[in-house]
């Protein structure tokens, strides 16, 4: 099966019924699990086309810092990418890891002890185990080590990057964390490192670009549309390399003398293990649309064993996009807007619109025990012509029609009434591919009341709800990133006491998106210890198998502050490359 | 290591302990991914100690119907028991299985269709992707056929078990459904079927009563304190048998000619597998302390393919005595009484008490985005001395102490002030033990108040907040099973207009137990097809294994009536039992 982009571009039903079929996307994954649960393959056996020390399979941030250590240590590398572009979800990021104790803190003196910084990552992390008093903060002894490998390997993976000109990073703001008023967190701002190119601040494409660089000045090979489909085994059950399969369908049998790692994506576009191991509907996300869950099938197939299934770097996105495609543009990192509130089936508000995506997504997952349903499984993000033609244009102005556009996952009406029915006609028309689940009858005179109690709210400037800009979070992203309003519109700039909060205005036109849950990426899959090995159900390691990034259960599992997800990519593929480099020779 | 049911009576934080050493609750499962992954033992080097036709692992009414039925098809079979004692949580149980178009429904000639009734399955297991127009529903083509062979299996089963003798059923009762109020429940009442004793409707110890005896007649060797440690598979990958470790620490190899077929627990007594793959805190629940997810090691060990690792048969249980020990006595149904509310930890209510326990034991699972905690992580279960006396020996009534004893777990005041600061110092006394969780500053006022809203809506019979009492589940489950009052008292009995709210007394004492979520078991496991072959990563079925029971990927997902985990487990058992002792000897 060619396994192009493009053909990957299905809408959700197609996607469901692919899944459906089951074998059709598993099956592309070749005799994974034949040969290795099978041994019949072996290095014997096996005829190489390509041999390196370690192959790498991805290529955003944590396959290219596992890249880039190996060869630094010594060893050739060859990395092997799905897509027919290399970057992975990275090359699409705002590019920030969040790092504790670096440079820059360090710098400017600021002390971001370890003993602090776990207790912190504990707490957030698992607030259900959380113990002040416990020497390992109440996590299990795994749990424990892995928050403390990251806090021991971050800062240096990023001085070594520096160091040896893989990339240069600088201090991306100084805007809190997510985690803005955990009395745990001591170190508030400042943990999260950016790339920094020649002009300024860069995105995740700078970080690619640099690392790229170094990768291709450096040797190793590169082989994009390939797409590994088969880890291979020796009779020991060590890993000395991998099957690939390009877009042409043929297959590529990759020798690693050393090690293989995964730094490949998770599983947000693979919808059976979508509704198999996450707690509520999602609909995609902004992961690239080769992020299927591969290695959570290869690794199962070598003995590996899951963790860290039931979670997600979540966000919302626009439903009806997803609709289309799974893998959205751009998440909705904090709805941009003023005078804009999200609300439920019932017309009601349910959440504190300007909290972190992670945090606010999960309210999509929460079940009505009397009517036997996600409730939220969609909301409305309902806003008025102030906040589109102030805030469209904002960083955080998407999924709003840019400027001067227009879209069609934006619904409108003349009145709030008007705008409730149309609502309620455009859920009737995709009403086949959201379940059972509906706009409750209430929702159009509930939404005129809860617009009101909000316009009271903001006047005041106390979300007597919801919290909405109590917290540094709310505020300071709202300001100074996302909703940052245009200059020169007809309208007032937000003069109320409480800038997350605006009254809609009394005369529309008002207008609705349609948001469901997505993610960043998954972040479950094989359990990996501290030195990044891929481990078995008895917790050992499995010989020459690493992993680091989505691809793998996260070793930090919560997202504490902005660069959740690429700090620890960067860190663990970092101490992989490492590893893996020391590994003997097969 | 030991492992006899008492030494596994660990607290909550020695478990956790445990778990965090990692290796020894996975180690105890011997070096099973280490000859499978590894091939190191094959048929023809390993000594056996017995040898069956088909093997089964467990004693409870997944595994004695797998057993059962494998005899009855000519097999020779030998049961497994981790435990000193047969019959697994079944013996606990009420007995109850939930079978569509069983012999009683024929027998009073309501149509129990098959489209209607999958139709119905779907909606409720997967409401996120039904869709009335498709063939499947809106599912996968997998979820469609497991949906599919529950039907035409089910009923099949029952009628078999009677047929042979092997166990007597009778309809359990005509009370609703859990689903009680979607349109696709075509048949609301009678799917729940039995065990039939002597003396009239037996619970869970009759149905393992005569299945046993049927066992013990029949040849079927059963090995007590025998836990399985080890999947044995030949070179062509074929399961060939077990080895199982007794509680003197002895290893017994036992080999199955035919097929392996796993009819044993779930992971509801695992910390480790609860955090990497529950939606939320869950503290345990009545499930026998040998639930330890030994399938999901093992099964991974072997190439087996995890699924529906998100969800459990849910149920609240009491915390104090969970943390002691995680497998509780009993699980809350429907908390008992009239005069009785759950609060969270700012005193407000959040659920519909009187639903079932699988829908209303998910609320303890919202993530609060503003604090970054579940906030319901821990309910307060608060009622007055009337409820106690009245319902406190009611079938529903545990966790409340029996009448004329007392319970520590029971907090109490002589006023909702004093009670809510007895709470307060409850959870301060075992703070170490749930995390960050706290109770509010507002918990004492709101509580008082919550109280007061809660008796204005008893008095009037409408519960605005969460429509206690208004689907027939509510009342019919709490007026003829779980809240029958005790006759004598010196209180009133209810005769408000609905009968499961009745105002709290104006004078106390009151009393309060902390409540928390669990499960009757796990329901995620390796993923089987509609002929209970465990599936590997490509779908396809890893020879000679079968499953049924908690210890799978539950088949049906959603627990739409009475016996919705024993009918699943009889069905799948019945299934696994025909098509092993149809597998060609090895």
């Amino acid at each position: 099966m060619d396994k192009n982009t493009s053909e990957f571009q299905v809408t959700r039903r197609k996607f469901l019924k692919m899944a459906g079929i089951g074998t059709v996307a598993v099956t592309a994954l070749g005799g994974a699990s034949g040969i290795l649960a099978g041994c019949a393959t072996s290095s014997d056996q096996q005829d190489w086309d390509l041999t390196a020390d370690v192959i790498v399979a991805g290529s955003g941030a944590a396959a290219s810092a596992a890249a880039v250590t190996a060869r630094q240590q010594g060893a050739s590398v060859i990395m092997l990418e799905k897509s027919s572009v290399i970057g992975g979800t990275t090359s699409k990021s705002g590019g920030v890891g969040w790092i504790p104790n670096n440079f820059a803190l360090r710098d400017q003196g600021i002390q971001d002890n370890k003993d602090d910084c776990i207790r912190f990552m504990a707490r957030s992390a698992y607030p259900q185990l959380y113990n002040a008093n416990d020497s390992n903060f109440g996590l299990p002894q795994h749990e424990y080590n892995l928050l403390a490998a990251f806090y021991d390997n971050g800062y240096k993976a990023i001085d070594f990057f520096m160091e040896i000109g893989a990339c240069q990073f600088t201090q991306s703001s100084l805007l809190t964390d997510y985690v803005d008023h955990a009395i745990e967190n001591k170190v508030m701002r400042g943990r999260g490192v950016a790339p920094l190119s020649p002009t300024g601040v860069g995105f995740g494409s700078e970080l690619i670009r640099q690392m790229s660089e170094w990768i291709d000045s450096n040797g190793i090979q590169v082989l994009t549309s390939h797409r590994v489909t088969q880890i291979v085994v020796n009779d020991e059950k060590e890993v000395i390399g991998v099957v690939a399969t390009t877009t042409g369908n043929d297959t590529v049998a990759v020798k690693a003398r050393k090690a293989v790692i995964f730094g490949s994506g998770g599983f947000t576009h693979n919808p059976e293990l979508i509704i198999q191991f996450q707690p509520g509907p999602m609909y995609g996300g902004c992961a690239v649309i080769t992020n299927e869950g591969d290695f959570v099938y290869l690794a199962q197939s070598v003995g590996g064993q899951l963790s860290s299934m039931n979670t997600a770097w979540n966000a919302e996105i626009p439903l009806e996009p997803a609709l289309q495609s799974s893998s959205t543009p751009n998440d909705i990192w904090q709805p941009a807007g003023d005078s804009m509130i999200l609300v439920n089936k019932y017309g009601l508000r349910v959440v504190n619109e300007k909290r972190s995506y992670n945090d606010r997504t999960k309210v999509h997952f929460y079940w009505d025990p009397v009517d036997q349903e996600y409730v939220n499984q969609i909301l409305m993000m309902v806003y008025d012509q102030r906040s589109l033609d102030l805030y469209a244009g904002a960083p955080g102005g998407y999924p709003m029609p840019a400027p001067g556009t227009s879209a069609p996952h934006q619904i409108s009406g003349q009145t709030l009434s008007e705008l409730g029915q149309n609502i309620r006609a455009r859920i009737d028309q995709i009403a086949e591919d959201i379940g059972s689940w509906r706009l409750d009858n209430s929702f159009e005179n509930n939404l005129e009341a809860t617009v009101s109690r909000f316009n009271g709210f903001a006047n005041a400037g106390i979300d007597a709800d919801f919290q909405r800009g109590v917290y540094p979070y709310d505020v300071e992203w709202h300001e100074n990133v996302f909703s940052i309003p245009a200059q020169g519109t007809m309208w007032p700039l937000n003069d109320k006491p409480n800038i997350t909060m605006y009254p809609f205005a009394s005369e529309g036109p008002y207008y609705c998106i349609l948001i469901a849950a997505g993610t960043l990426d998954t972040c479950g899959g094989p359990r990996t210890n501290g030195l990044a090995q891929v481990l078995d159900t008895k917790e050992n390691p499995i010989p020459g198998l690493y992993g680091a990034g989505n691809c793998i259960a996260a070793p930090t599992r919560y997202y504490c502050g902005a660069g959740g997800t690429i700090g620890p990519a960067l860190t663990f593929g970092y101490v992989a490359g490492i590893n893996a480099a020391q590994e003997p020779a097969r």
